[in-house]
C-alpha cells in the first residue's frame, strides 16, 4: 500500500510544492489524496482539480484538513508542508498533535525558540518530522560522507562551502514574482539568503563531515538598496580540532545559476563536489592523481550505488535527489525509529535555526565569535 | 483523468521496463493498471504486486491481456511493449489491431522488411505508435535543433556522433546477466551494438539537423572473440549539401560509461552536446567566443525552456528526458494527430530499421557506399 | 641591443632562479652576463659555468659583483634578485644607489618598515625597481582587467582570490628540501604563507579590480604542529562602495597544486580565472550564457591579445607570464618612465608589505578590522 | 658551448620561424649567428638585425648561405628550415652535403618519392636531420606513450585521433594573409590540410601507441568552392591486432582552435589527451574511477617529469613542447646516434609522405584501402 499523503502550501504560482509532488511520485511510495494548497479557495480546488484529487479533499483551511482527514478512515498518514517560513511551525504542530506525521520543507521554522517547541511537540507526540535537505541525499553526497567518516581523507583541515544564486541580483521583489515576495519579506520568511540556502550550505557542510563547529562568526549583509532581509551571509567556523571552515551563500551574485559547492581538505587529501553536476565527486590524495568517482558506477560504496535509479553514465539530477528523501521518508514512516543521521529529521532543523541564531548574534556584534556548544542542538 | 496504461515485459531482472514506468508517473498522466511483466508466470505475479496492481490485471501473456483488457469498461488505453527486440513488431501488431496504441521500446523491431509491415499496420489500424528515443527529447538536444533549423549555425558541413558505452568489454554474456544474454542474442536482439546503441546515435543525429544521408558505408565488428553480433559500429555518411558525417558506437569501449556526444559543425558555427552532462549545450560561432546554452536558462528559446520541471542550476537528468516522451506521448494519446518532428514515431522507427539495413549491406559489400534515398522513409 | 643583466640568488637548489633566467631569456631582450649566483663559492661557479658566463664574472658575493660591474665598461644594465626574502632589501639598495636597475622577486623585502625604506631609495636614486609579479602578466588576467575598468561586470560586489598549495602539507622543512628550508624560517622568509603565495593573490585581485579595500581582518594559522611561520592565511576584506572580498592562501592543502584562482562579480556579471588553466577567461553576464575568451583569439581586446606569442589554441603557460614581465621590464629600462598600473614596482612591493603588516596586525588583535587606508601605498 | 645555428625561412609575415627561434632559445642550448630568412632581400636584413645578427652573417640566400658558412672556422653547426614546404628538401639536400646537420619543419617534404630520395641523402652523408614534430614532445604525450607500450591499457583496440581548426573556413588565401596564400597553393605546399596537420595527427598516433596500420583509406575533400587542396581529410585504419582508427583533420571546422585530440582505448583501458590543456592526461581504466595525470607531478612516470621546466600547477605550454625538440635535438647533435623512437627524424617523415601517397591513393580510388605495408617506412 502507498503511504497516503497529504500537502498544505503548493498551488498555482508556488515553486517547491510540484517539486515535493514530483518527488514523492517517483518511486511510487506515496499518493496525494488531500490538500489545503492555498488560501486562496480558486486556487486550492484549480490545483487539487488538476491533480486528480476528490473535490471533497481539497481544503479551504490547513485546520479544515487536518479535523477532517483525521475523522475518515482513509485520512492522511502523512502532510507534506510547503507553504511560506512562517506557517511550518504552527501547522506542523497542529498535525502532529493530530498524530500525523510531517514532511517539512526547510528552514525548520522562523526562530530558534520556535524551533525548541517544535522540537518538544515532535517528543512529546512521539510523530515523526522529516526535513527535505534534499542535496545531502544526492548519491554521491553520501559518498563524499562514507568516505571522509571512514577516514579517507585524514584529519579534517578544511570546510568550504558555498550557494551562489543571481536571482535576486535585481528588486525582483517589487515584481509580481511570488517567490520573491515572500521570500524577501521578514514576516513570512524569517530570515534572508541565510534562511533560504545557507542552511542548506550549513547542512551539506556537517552532513559530509560529521563535525559541527564550536564556534562561528558571520557577517549578514542587504547588498542591494532597500532589501530588508540579507542576500548575503559570510561565515566563518572553527572545529574542535583546528579545522577552520567558511561558508558564504549568496542571491545577488551574477552569473550564478544554483552554484552548491563543497570542498573539504583533510591531512591525506581533499575532495569537492558541485551540485550543478551531481554525477561526479572529485577525490584529490595527497600527492596523487585527482580522480573521478562517477554515480552509479562500481567505485562507489555498494548502499551509495544502491540510491541510484539509473546506472553510471545515464545522469541523474536534482528530482531524484529530492525523491531520496521521500523514499528514505516512506521507510522511516512505515517502520518508525528514531533520529538518523541520514534522514533530516528535528535535530537538524534544530540545528539549522541555531545557526541562523548564532549568526545573526555575531553579526549584531560586529562579528564577535559566538560559542555554539551552548545549543542544544550541537552535540 | 490520467491514461490507462499497461506494460508487456519489465518483470524481476529487467532494465528498461523500471525506467519506463518512473517516466509514466513523473508527470502524472499515466497510472499503471495492467502488464504482462514476464513470461515467467511467478515474476509476473511479483512485479505486478510490488507495483501495486489488481492481480486479475497480472497477466500471463500478452495475448491474454490484449483480449481481457479489451473486454473490460477500464480497460487500457496504451501499452508498453519493454520486450526483447524480436517481440516488438508481434506484441504491437497485437494490440494495435485490438484498438490500444502503442508506446514501444526501440529498436522498433528485428530488419526493415519486418518495420515495413508494422508500418502497415499502424497506418491501417489509425492508432499511434510511439517509439522512445528519449535522447532527443532532452531539453537542450531540442535547443540544438531548434537553433540548427534556424539557421544559427549556418550550412551544415559536419555531422559527428558517437555513442561509446564498456559494459561489453568481457564476454558478460557468459554470466548471467539477463541484459547481456539477450542483447547479443540474434534471435532476441536482432541487430548488436548498431541497434542498440547505434540507433539512438542515428537518430539523435538525424533529429538535431533535420537532415538524412544520401549514401552511408559501414562496418560492423565483433570485437569481443566468440561474440556473434557486432559490438562495434562505424558508418561514414555522405548529405545532399556536401556534407559529410560519421557514426561510431561501440560497446566494447573500455571507461566509457554512457559516451553519448553529439557534434555539429557548420558554416558559422559549431555546437557539442554531451548527454552525460544534459544540463549544457555549447555553441561555438566561428571567430567569437564559445558560449554555454544552460538547461532552463533564460537563453533557452521560450518553447523548450518549458520543458524544464526544474528551474537552471537545478540539474535535470536521463529520467527527465525520458519522462518528456511520455508526457508528449500523452497529450498525442488524448488529442491524436499524425506524424510530429519532436515525438518519434513509425516513421523514425523505419528509418532506424533503414540505417541498420543499409549498414549491414555496405558491411557485406566490403564497405560500399549504399544509396540511402531508395528507402521509404528517407524523404 | 640586448640589456645586459647579473643575477644574485638562483644556483643549484634554488627554484626561480632558473624560472628568471628562462623567462629573460625567451623575448631575447636580455643577456645574462654577470652573477653571484650562491653563497657557496663552488656552487656559485659551476652554476655560472653551466650557463656559459665569463669565469671573472661569477662573484663570490653581490658586493663584489656591484663594485666590479660598476668599475666596467660593459658592465650590467640591471640585477635580477632571486635570493631569499631577507636579502632583497639590502640587495636591492646596493645596486639602486650604485646606479643599476633592480628586478625583484616577491615578496618586497620582510617588513613594511624596510618597504618604506626602500621606497625612499628609489625614490632618491631615481632607478627602477621592478618586481616579478608574474600572475598578473598572464594575457587574460589583462582581459578581465581591461573589461572590469570598462565597467562590463557593472558595480564590483564581491571579490574572491584564493592560492592553494599541498606541498608544505608534511614537515618537508626536516627534510633537505632547500625551498621548504628558508620558506619556512622567520629569519629568512619574514613571513610564510601570506609572504610566498598570499602576497601574490593580494596583488591580483587589486590587479584586476583597481580596487583596494578600505580595510581588512585576518587569520593566520600554523596547521602543521611545530611550524613557526603561517602556513594558512584567511583575509576578509571590505571595500569603499561596500563591495566585500576574501582571500584564502594554504600552503596545506591537499591535493591542490598551484590552485591560484580568481573570482570577480559585479552587479553585471561575473568572470573567473584558474591559473592552472591560463588559456581560458570565463565571463558570465546576468542571465545570459556563460562564455570563454580563449588567450589570442578575436575575442580579446587588441592590446591583449598583442601580448600572445602563439595564435589561440596553442597553449601559453607560467613560463610565458613571466616572461611577459621580462618583457615589459625590457622597454621601462630602455625608456624610462614612473609607475605603470600594469607593471609592478616599488608601490605594489609596498602594498604587499602593507598587507602583511595589517594582516598580522588584525591576526595579532583577534581579527579586529584595520583600516587599511592608514598605510602610505593605499592610494 | 652553445650549438651555432643558422635559419633558411623565418622573415617577416612568417610564422614558424619565430617560434623555431623561440625554441632554440628557451633551453638555452643554441646561438642563432647566421639567417637566409627570406627571398625579399630588405626583409631578410631587417629580420637580421632585429635578431641581432652580423650584417655578414644575413644571406640573400640558402645557397649563399652554405657556401659562406662551411668556409668560417665559426661557421654554422646545424641549419634550421622553416621555408614553405616545397623547398624543404632542396635546403635540406644542400646542407647534408655539406656536412651541416638539419632541423626541418614539417612535412618532411611534397612527395614520398622526394622523400625516399632526401632519406637517401641523409644515409649517405651521415648527418642528423630532425623534424619538428612538435606535439609528440608534450611531457603528458610522453606519458601516454610510456604507459600503453609498458601495457597498461592492455591490448590496443581503439585509434581516435582529430585535429580540428577554422582558421580556413572563409576564403582567406584571397587576402594578402601569406599563411593562408602558401598553404592552399598546391606549388608551395604539395598537400592541404592533410600536409599541415593531418600529419601532426598521424604521427601522433602512431608515437603514442607504437603502431601503424597494415592498410587504410581516405577521403580528402576541399570543402571550400574553389579551393584547390583539400581542407578536410578523413582516414580509417586497420591495424595488424584487428584494433581501427580514424583520423580527421579539417581547417574549416568553425569553432575549433587547435584541436588536437587523441583518444586511445585498449582492453583494460582507455586514455585521452587535447593538446588545448597539454598539462592534464586523463586515464579511464575499465570499470574503474577516471583520473588525471597532471604534468610535473608525482604522478608522471620519473624520465617524463624530467622533461618539465616548471613544476605542477605551473602550466606549460605549446612553446615548451617546441623547445623539447630542440633541447633533444641538442642532445643528438652534439652526441650523435641514429633514429630515436622520440626524437622525429627522416623515417617519420618518410612515413608522414607515405600517410599522404596512400591517402591520396585511396582517395582516387573511391576509398579502397591501401595496403601500407607496401612503403619502406613502414616497419
Amino acid at each position: 500500500m502507498r503511504l497516503k499523503l497529504g500537502m498544505v502550501g503548493g498551488g498555482e504560482g508556488a515553486f517547491i510544492g510540484a517539486v515535493h509532488r514530483l518527488a514523492a511520485r517517483m518511486d511510487d511510495e506515496f499518493e496525494l489524496v488531500a490538500g489545503a494548497f492555498s488560501s486562496n479557495e480558486e486556487n486550492g480546488k484549480r490545483t487539487g482539480e488538476r491533480l486528480h484529487l476528490a473535490p471533497e479533499r481539497c481544503y479551504a483551511s490547513y485546520q479544515q484538513m487536518v479535523q477532517s482527514e483525521v475523522a475518515r478512515d482513509d485520512g492522511i498518514d502523512v502532510v507534506a508542508i510547503v507553504t511560506p517560513n512562517h506557517l511550518h511551525a504552527p501547522i506542523a504542530v497542529e498535525f502532529l498533535r493530530s498524530g500525523i506525521d510531517v514532511i517539512c520543507d526547510k528552514p525548520l521554522c522562523t526562530s530558534y525558540s520556535e524551533a525548541l517547541q517544535l522540537a518538544d511537540v515532535v517528543r512529546e507526540t512521539g510523530r515523526q518530522l522529516i526535513l527535505t535537505h534534499n542535496y545531502s541525499a544526492y548519491p554521491l553526497i553520501r559518498e563524499a560522507r562514507s568516505r571522509i567518516l571512514a577516514g579517507e581523507l585524514g584529519e579534517i583541515r578544511y570546510i568550504e562551502v558555498e550557494y551562489l544564486q543571481q536571482w535576486l541580483a535585481t528588486r525582483l521583489e517589487e515584481t509580481e514574482n511570488k517567490q520573491a515576495n515572500w521570500r524577501t519579506d521578514p514576516k513570512k520568511a524569517g530570515a534572508g539568503c541565510i534562511g533560504d540556502i545557507g542552511t542548506h550550505a550549513w547542512q551539506l557542510a556537517s552532513f559530509v563531515t560529521g563535525m559541527l563547529p564550536e564556534s562561528i562568526r558571520a557577517e549578514l549583509t542587504s547588498m542591494i538598496p532597500g532589501r530588508v532581509l540579507d542576500d548575503d551571509v559570510r561565515v566563518q567556523m572553527r572545529y574542535h580540532n583546528g579545522a577552520k571552515g567558511r561558508l558564504w551563500a549568496s542571491q545577488v551574485a551574477c552569473g550564478e545559476e544554483n552554484g552548491l559547492r563543497l570542498r573539504i581538505y583533510g591531512s591525506q587529501g581533499s575532495l569537492s563536489f558541485s551540485q550543478e553536476n551531481p554525477n561526479q565527486l572529485w577525490l584529490k590524495p595527497f600527492d596523487s592523481p585527482m580522480y573521478c568517482v562517477s554515480r552509479g558506477s562500481m567505485s562507489q560504496w555498494e548502499e551509495n550505488r544502491a540510491m541510484s535509479r539509473v546506472p553510471a553514465g545515464h545522469p541523474e539530477g536534482y528530482l531524484e535527489g529530492f525523491a531520496q528523501i521521500y523514499r528514505e521518508a516512506a521507510t522511516r514512516l512505515r517502520e518508525g525509529g528514531g533520529a538518523s543521521p541520514l534522514l533530516p529529521g528535528i535535530e537538524i532543523g534544530l540545528q539549522g535555526m541555531a545557526f541562523i541564531d548564532a549568526a545573526k548574534r555575531s553579526d549584531d556584534n560586529c562579528g564577535q565569535w559566538i560559542d555554539f556548544t551552548q545549543y542544544r542542538c550541537s552535540s
